[in-house]
């Protein structure tokens, strides 16, 4: 289970920014997103997504993110914090994809199955929280955090810093996942739009 | 040498995820942006990245998009428009590594080298133009696209969509590129921050 906390995040000044950041958490099979504080602009766009395009990604608030992380942590979670002062992406990734996906089960691309189904005594799955900040980030994160990543060493963005975390983690699995329950579903085509409306 | 083509922004509401698609398309490796009208606050930011932090990834405005495509492709360059209505990414990708990179060299973790200085017989490299859409993307950018190219089918990101494809693209290869230039430079560490200000 893959969870996403967007630290510091600044209302009207980020709203677009975090929704980003929220809907490609969605997209590349995180289950939720927790703000530090409620949001109605994120929050709408979010459930409008969910309510059209299915599955039960959902928008949360943590009144305390520290004591989130915290709890996080004990129940069999790992915490990586993205951030452009941390370790090389290219280097650590393979670890963390080891501790979430112990089997090597990311490497295909099917849909989001639990990853918990198989029954031999391997290593058992980490779930985890990726924390990515909007503004500057508390200390106590990077020391919360079992890994401080870097997505490159030169200022990008939030979102693609996800984008790229996650892609890498999930191997393409979850870029087109399909949920039973939505509105309207997409078919990939070579020229022009393929789109289905149930 | 990769080329980003953002279509359809719309000035103020769309200022800072344009921005930050600039700045995504910069620390993965492309030369430049292009922008259908000019705006003040995303060049302004392009340029003071790169005035801080190195090399020369230029903001630069189209007047006619199409002519601008149409002449990219001419230089022996190929098109690649990302749209959640397109192919597969996960399909499709390994056929645009073999067009830009022919030769297998993205596939390392070194600078962002001339790719053009083997002399062998080898395939030519291309130049590739990536489109990617504000708003709605007229049809003619479809038709003019040697690839229309989906980064999932679930709604997410531009941006996000931009750093999973030049991530893939590149493999990692510019995320860690160090500028000659640059004033402001980021040690990747475990905890904390290492930065050397020249």
């Amino acid at each position: 289970m893959i969870e996403v906390m967007r630290l510091g995040h600044r209302g009207e000044r980020d709203k677009r920014i975090s929704t980003h950041v929220a809907l490609t958490s969605r997209a590349l099979g995180a289950s939720n997103i927790i703000f530090t504080s409620s949001d109605k602009h994120v929050n709408g766009s979010v459930d409008r997504i969910t309510e059209s395009w299915g599955g039960d990604f959902k928008f949360k608030v943590a009144d305390s993110w520290k004591s989130y992380v915290k709890e996080f942590k004990k129940n069999n979670g790992i915490v990586a914090h993205l951030t452009m002062y941390g370790e090389n992406i290219n280097e650590i990734m393979s670890e963390i994809i080891n501790e979430v996906y112990p089997t090597g089960n990311n490497n295909n691309n099917n849909n989001n199955n639990n990853n918990n189904n198989n029954n031999s005594n391997e290593k058992v799955p980490k779930n985890l929280l990726v924390i990515i900040g909007a503004e500057k980030v508390p200390r106590e994160a990077y020391e919360l955090a079992d890994y401080n990543i870097s997505v490159g060493n030169q200022p990008h963005s939030e979102v693609a810093a996800i984008a790229i975390f996650l892609d890498r983690l999930t191997m393409g699995k979850n870029l087109y996942s399909e949920y039973e329950d939505s509105t309207i579903k997409v078919i990939p085509c070579k020229n022009g739009k393929n789109v289905i409306m149930n």
